[in-house]
């Protein structure tokens, strides 16, 4: 059983608890702090999607089309699909010279209940350019039109990416190997699932998961293509975090106030990773029972506050997130959220 | 720590879990399953809202005001804020003489996505009829008419439920006293938090809620008054079983296809409670990291499985609720929701 990790409390008493797991690695893959079990496999999700943009730009696909900030962190995205992600979105398909019926990602809803109503209200739907993934979707376009051979009929790149969603297309492979090469693990022997947006995800203990993240930050362990898309990459988000997630949301929040001290991106199913390049550090984060919002943020701001060097209003900032006061629908105060005591230790180590 | 009682696979592989307690007593308070730790005091929340409305009916208020089955259903739900349950409540506190500026539950918006997108797609935004809690807080109005000796003039009733919503008002008093006679615990002992609709929720062994139940679903143990109003209130949400949650809803569907074999409640943070009147078993479930959807619901329904005499198509149908195919938003399987081995083992006891 992994240890709690955040505490949910009403009044005084503990009402909710999170269990999960966390490694923190440098570089050269030495654990830094841990807690729980990180030699687990767990599916990333959403987490790795820098991982996923990499041969985007190692390519060369990003230069030729001539992506910017706000389409390179849209690649690395899970977004709000507000509308300036959509736009973005539909203009990295232009560039490629298809439109957003080559998506293969599925429709749903804006995950943010704001977003979501906003929409409805104008009397709108949602299309697959609302996907959370579908600036991860577009690059994967983008990226083939590079594997491909550059050319130029768009109606050759369409017949190109169908399918491109399985485990077995170029685009899909290409995309695998930046995964392997980076955690360092054999996909082909690892448990394998269909992720929301159809693509395979594949489960890599924690402690893979951070070393992938170490090396993104500093491009230790990678090689020279690689290490130029993940600084570039990383500089994208650090100039656009708006596109990574949008309005209200941790990631964007963070990464506007902390700029490229911090590269850190949610995942479905409480995995959060994150990569702290000044520190040279990796961090990956799975709560046992799912949770992103009320856990794996938390454990995720903790992180941040322990190891990165925050000048006192960014500490306070940080706390913000790591210590919740939780008020009711009448704006009464009414518990908390909260870092548990196991994990402030372990991350004093 | 508790055991795993809800497991989600994706593809063959263990992606998440949810530890919790379960506790299924009999009238005389024996216990006849139990996982985990069922003698830790847990917020009960939204799950004894039929244990919080006995004083309404106990009380003559609901003969004398004339409320009907929806109404009495609602005095016990947490519903959805769908049209039909903002006109129910709002009839209620018509028949007491007010309106809905005496409630002090707060506002939200409809957690149920296409309740709150249909609102906001016609222009509208939330009143307090649309929380969750209305039906419950319109039933304590009332209640307060018939404590306050039912005089016939709205005005002193607005006066008299001002504040109702305090531990120490004696609307508050009396529902209190309910939860306390029908539990068995000294709650002036017990820890104290405020709900989300600002009333004071006490926390209570999972072994005392489950009690509670079976009290509430045989009548036994209970005052001659108490015990008839058990009856009622059952009998309404049997005949109104919309009233208590609403469209697409865990509560509404079961009881509209199993009637009063059944009587089930959510309530927030992963509670859930039911009664089980042919069984004479009451039954208390907490889910430690707080899920509601995926983890509470999954074991009520493994519960009632076991424990309710179902045929063939009823059974289908509830492993419908405890065995779950989950798709992705292409309508692909990606993987499961299932009551655990653990789980199912204890009730098979």
């Amino acid at each position: 059983m992994n240890p709690t990790l955040v505490e949910v409390l009403r009044g005084d008493a503990l009402e909710s608890s999170h269990a999960g797991a966390l490694a923190v690695v440098d570089a050269d893959g030495a654990v830094v702090a841990a807690l729980g079990d990180i030699s687990r496999p767990v599916f990333p999700r959403s987490a790795v999607k820098a991982l996923q943009a990499l041969p985007l730009v190692e390519s060369g696909a990003a230069v030729r089309l001539r992506l910017n900030d706000d389409e390179l962190a849209l690649a690395c995205a899970s977004h709000n699909g507000e509308p300036e992600h959509v736009r973005t979105a539909a203009g990295m398909l232009a560039k490629a010279g298809v439109d957003a019926g080559v998506l293969e990602c599925g429709v749903h809803w804006p995950y943010l209940d704001t977003v979501s109503r906003a929409l409805a209200a104008r009397g709108d739907v949602p299309t697959a350019l609302n996907n959370n993934c579908s600036g991860k979707h577009a690059g994967f376009v983008c990226l083939a039109c590079a594997l491909m051979g550059w050319n130029d009929s768009g109606l050759d790149l369409r017949q190109y990416v169908k399918g491109y969603v399985s485990p077995e297309h170029p685009v899909m492979r290409e995309v695998t190997e930046a995964l392997q090469s980076t955690t360092g693990c054999d996909l082909s022997r690892a448990p394998r699932g269909t992720d929301g947006c159809s693509i395979p995800t594949y489960a890599v203990p924690l402690r893979q998961l951070a070393l992938a993240f170490a090396r993104l930050g500093t491009g230790i362990g990678l090689r020279e293509g690689q290490a130029h898309a993940a600084k570039r990459l990383r500089e994208a988000v650090a100039r656009s975090p708006f596109m990574v997630a949008g309005s209200a949301r941790f990631d964007t929040r963070v990464m506007e106030r902390l700029g490229e001290r911090v590269f850190c991106k949610v995942g479905a199913e409480g995995v959060y990773c994150a990569a702290l390049p000044e520190r040279g550090l990796g961090v990956a984060i799975k709560i046992d029972d799912g949770n992103n919002a009320r856990a794996a943020e938390v454990v995720m701001a903790a992180v941040i506050e322990a190891l990165v060097a925050l000048d006192d209003a960014e500490a306070v900032f940080m706390r913000g997130f790591s210590d919740v006061t939780l008020k009711n629908w009448n704006g009464i105060e009414v518990g908390a959220l909260r870092a548990s005591g196991d994990l402030r230790t372990s991350l004093k180590g």
